[in-house]
């Protein structure tokens, strides 16, 4: 093996001269895994971790704290790759790290079914901690897990909860939004357990990033309030360790520039696009392995730093021994279990009585959540500058920068992506509910990030107020009309949309149990609240659709959501005074809906009967819960700026319209 | 009335003393507008309307070229209020500087039909250049005016094309990610046109800003490179001026700080979150006043500023004029009237020969959009760093900060919202035809301004490549399931899924000739050139959908769009083998589809007839376009890290698949 004093070994040693020889051993073995995964792949993106492999060994062998036996250790620091597409960086370390990933998983690379998938999967490999790839979101997670520390430590103590972040993000992240939104929250709350390292190797896909990116990047993280300094050569590892160092002992995040040459020490394509995202070809791997005085195979990992990867294992073994030991010694080990684990206490929440004036399901929303932030510690969130309209206020203390209570209601700012990244880190870190909250029309905003939450199946939870062209005055630019359907469209993500009072608990309920993200979208305006003698039980939310009225022998079925079923109940009196038998169906969650068995969906809307949907959003989607004799009043345009009781009337989303096309179609 | 030199006048006058009096009744009038008709209409935002009087009085009477008469001149500059919900400073500006709305139109505030919503909407109100509301669009949309000028001034020179941007901005703006994408943008390319107001008022709703936005927004600003300046009284129009003039006088982008009270002189509610999204009251209404020495009734102007606003009419006149006689004398008259009236010349774009192997449909976009640019000058856009992948590369020049050539290319970085919003301002300009590319999945990146687009009618494109799990390797975090559903749901944006080469062409064909936004949704991998001899003409794409194998009495119909229209055709093959009688339909465009009269709709896929539809993304909405007797081969998940022919293969995305479900229905 080529890893010895040798000239041609000495190439690649930019870093201080006196780094141990095992450092370059396990810098070199990462760079060479990552080009012979991409190359036996014919697919994926060798240059960045070549050029990230001092700074990734550096965090795995001498700063991070971590069980490599038991990556889901809660006391671990957390490691984020925002720039997922240098996956094979994070494979090696994990490799090197001592982690369930073998050389085997590093030659399935991108292969199905692997556990080393094209971006990092936290659900597919053991020791990623988020889902990367869509840029700047690891950033924006990274600001999450940061809080969810603070939340804890401020109520379990910093001994046992004192990990910090640290993030490695790349030009590409930093020229998105959610990253800058990210970066001021942090800078505002003063995240001093967050570690960003900048990856400026000036290359991006469409050449070096001059072409589009030359804005002062330090000194903007600087205005943002952040710790910044700067690595010259990002082959140093004594100026890496340093670096993170200096990121321990501030009480700000940090921010590190670190200038790396993409692809090194790739003898032809390092410091170009083509290192970026294409296999180096063999004739390039040979020549950066001669280069760096590699000669084993492709694939094998030296026996030095084979025997790093079980020091890393023993060392990791007993760190978490210790903070076991400490958790054992806790007064709050019971309840640290309890959150941990996830699991909800009995929950006590408000029921309404019923009313013909009603009110906003908002409003019915804001008691619900007020509550169970009396009842779940760990509830934690807020809204986007919008805390009074989306009725999100919950008891306990804020985040701020000099923390006095323990933190639980994030002012946000009108940051609504970087709300939605960070309420997922928050969900990754564990321990905690967390939720964030804007009007529906910015579910938009958020999109990218609620989509992941959707992907990694996390728990958490949106409160989406203003939800449709009840919300009148404020016009088009405001009303939502096609959300309901884009956000239905998210595999995995449940929408609750409750018609009354009493449904907006039982969605609540239905909520805080589910393992992954949901949102509750709520009304500005009063609806009625049902009486629930008259009407049936709100417990019926739980099946995501259920009768609320059901004549015997029904011979229509009007289908209503939200602020609209009191209009399929206002048509179904009208039917039934007529003498028609009427089924009145609320469909709180389509999700939820889908999970029943047949037999329960096709009873309650049988394919054979007359129904009519009435929802002040697009049709799109309701077709396929209805047969073929079916009728829509729905919105297939945009709204307008007027009160919300004319533009239900101008847009012909009204009682009487349901009642005639009801009427049509029983002929 | 009182717009004189007593005491109780003097009140509001932080503005230099030696200002003109009649720019204080300007400046007094546009404050008791704004609160009488947030009061009459009951909602809406009378504080910052108020504190901003002062800069948008400057703006309008002594900074701005326009003329009242016809907002549409092309010679004007632009000033875009992208804090929407301060709507009643603009109008009140609207009716002060002369414009086509009067005090009956400010007293229908937020009302049914009114020229006057409740966020300014273009479509609406003449002299609103963009609808803005939802915040930080506005800013980019400015960014893309900017551009826009650039590129026409370019072509045509700057004695005529030599707008200005305005821009007033909220904190709200500026905290959202959007905007700091489109600022970094200005900074990098060095938009001296452009200068953006920060209307620094330290309120948001939840509170004062400091809760949540503590950064250093000035430093920011200058470290994307932009001049930036800082007035500390938002009265003091002198002050403004200054600003104005050093802004013009700079080559950089200018970013202006203006300390503001928001809802002065308000006694009661002046710098509180109550002055902010609710009426004042009759009571601090009437104290307001009093405070002003405002004695007129509700809705008056004063003499003297109706006087003024004659004054701008006829200066506004003077100026178009003196705009049209360079026009006149032009070399480039034609030319110029050509690019601002929209109109296509008679476009020759490339074939493409029939082929068992093919091309990926990003392959023949790229091939298309090379073939427009050269023959549209005005198509001006790029990708957000993908421009390889997309396939976007384009003719001409590139938008550097030096400029030397025409700029076409915009290299956007990976800053796909601020692309987004961006483009949307280049179209409000006019004069071009702007598109922007990133792959199918960050559509949800830039979704709001998408929307936007739609809701304006905006006539931009976006090439949306790597369309399904197609794209293979990069995983589920890169392959768009949901998105095209999603994006077919915004009313009125039209989403292309062209299934071979020739579609392709025809999609842009028809993109071009679209007054309002849309999409081309490209393929990565190849897909066949369908051999138009043994299948029906392409052109069949301007109806939206089209049958490419028609058999005499077609007994089912196999639906498809992109790359799985080979599926249903090999499927339809198949059966057709067996003696079935098949039509096989692409349906590269719903919306051109639903725009077809319902003879062709019924009759291209009849609800009698058995159908199956076959596409890599959620069933969503397809129901809608078939009869009872249907199934569906789709995607109700999301994709994995693979090559893409395993995915379709485990995903069961097969022409088998679509052969069975075929013959099951058949019975």
């Amino acid at each position: 093996m080529g890893v010895d004093g040798s000239a041609a070994f000495r190439y690649t040693r930019l870093m201080n001269s006196d780094a141990p020889l095992s450092d370059q051993a396990a810098v070199d073995t990462i760079r060479a895994l990552s080009m012979d995964a991409v190359q036996k792949a014919n697919s994926g993106h060798p240059g960045t971790p070549m050029s990230l492999a001092p700074l990734g060994w550096t965090l795995y062998s001498k700063v991070m704290r971590f069980d490599p036996a038991r990556p889901d250790w809660a006391g671990r620091d957390r490691f984020v790759l925002s720039c997922g597409h240098a996956s094979m960086l994070q494979y090696a370390l994990l490799h090197l790290g001592g982690f369930d990933l073998s050389v085997d998983d590093i030659k399935a690379f991108r292969q199905w079914h692997s556990k080393t998938p094209g971006h990092p999967e936290n659900f597919e490999t053991p020791g990623i901690e988020t889902t990367t790839g869509p840029l700047g979101q690891g950033v924006g997670n990274a600001v999450g897990m940061a809080m969810a520390a603070e939340h804890l430590a401020a109520r379990f103590g910093g001994e046992l909860f004192d990990q910090r972040i640290w993030c490695i993000a790349s030009d590409g992240d930093l020229m998105e939004g959610v990253a800058s939104e990210a970066a001021s929250i942090a800078g505002h709350l003063g995240l001093g357990r967050l570690t960003v390292f900048w990856d400026d190797n000036s290359i991006t896909i469409d050449g070096r990033t001059d072409i589009a990116f030359t804005e002062d990047v330090v000194a903007r993280f600087a205005s943002y309030g952040w710790h910044t300094l700067s690595v010259d050569d990002g082959n140093d590892m004594a100026a890496l360790e340093a670096a993170a160092k200096a990121a321990l002992a501030d009480p700000r995040p940090t921010f590190v520039r670190v200038k790396t040459i993409i692809g090194f020490p790739a003898p032809n394509k390092q410091d170009t696009p083509k290192a970026h995202g294409s296999p180096l070809g063999d004739d390039e791997i040979a020549a950066t392995k001669a280069a760096m005085g590699w000669t084993l195979p492709p694939f094998e990992v030296p026996p030095e730093v084979t025997a790093m990867r079980a020091q890393l294992q023993e060392q990791g073994a007993k760190l978490r021994a210790e903070w076991e030991k400490k958790l054992t010694a806790s007064p709050h080990r019971a309840a640290i279990e309890g959150a941990l684990s996830g699991a909800l206490p009995e929950l006590s929440l408000p029921a309404f009585e019923a009313s013909e004036k009603g009110m906003a399901t908002r409003a019915a929303s804001g008691k619900v959540i007020m509550a169970l932030s009396e009842q779940l510690e760990g509830l934690v969130g807020g809204s986007a500058d919008l805390t009074g309209s989306n009725k999100t206020a919950i008891t306990g203390g804020s985040f701020t920068r000099e923390q006095s209570d323990v933190p639980r209601t994030a002012h946000w700012g009108v940051r609504e992506h970087g709300m939605g990244a960070a309420i997922n880190g928050m969900a990754l870190f564990g321990g905690l509910r967390p939720f964030g909250a804007t009007f529906l029309i910015f579910s938009d905003y958020c999109r990218p990030s609620i989509r992941l939450a959707a992907l990694m199946k996390l728990p958490v939870m949106y409160v989406f107020s203003h939800d449709s062209i009840g919300l009148g005055e404020d016009g088009p630019t405001h009303q939502p009309v096609e959300q309901l359907a884009a956000l239905r469209a998210i595999p995995g993500f449940a929408v609750f949309r409750p018609a009354d009072a009493n449904e907006v608990r039982e969605c609540w309920k239905a909520m805080v149990g589910l393992e992954g993200p949901s949102c509750i979208v709520t009304t500005r305006q009063s609806v009625p609240t049902l009486d629930r003698t008259a009407f049936a039980s709100e417990a019926g939310v739980h099946r995501g659709a259920y009768a609320v009225r059901d004549d015997e022998g029904a011979e229509v079925v009007l289908i209503g959501t939200g602020s609209e079923l009191q209009l399929a109940v206002a048509a179904g009196e009208r039917l039934a005074s007529e003498g028609k038998k009427v089924r009145v169906v609320s469909v709180p969650c389509w999700q939820l809906f889908d999970a029943q068995d047949l037999a329960y969906r096709e009873a309650l809307i049988p394919a054979n009967l007359p129904a009519v949907v009435v929802e002040a959003g697009i049709r799109q989607g309701w077709d396929r819960y209805v047969g073929p004799r079916s009728a829509f009043v729905t919105l297939e345009h945009f709204g307008a700026s007027a009160s919300y009781e004319t533009l239900y009337e101008e847009f012909g989303i009204t009682a009487d319209a349901v009642y005639e096309r009801a009427k049509a179609l029983l002929g």
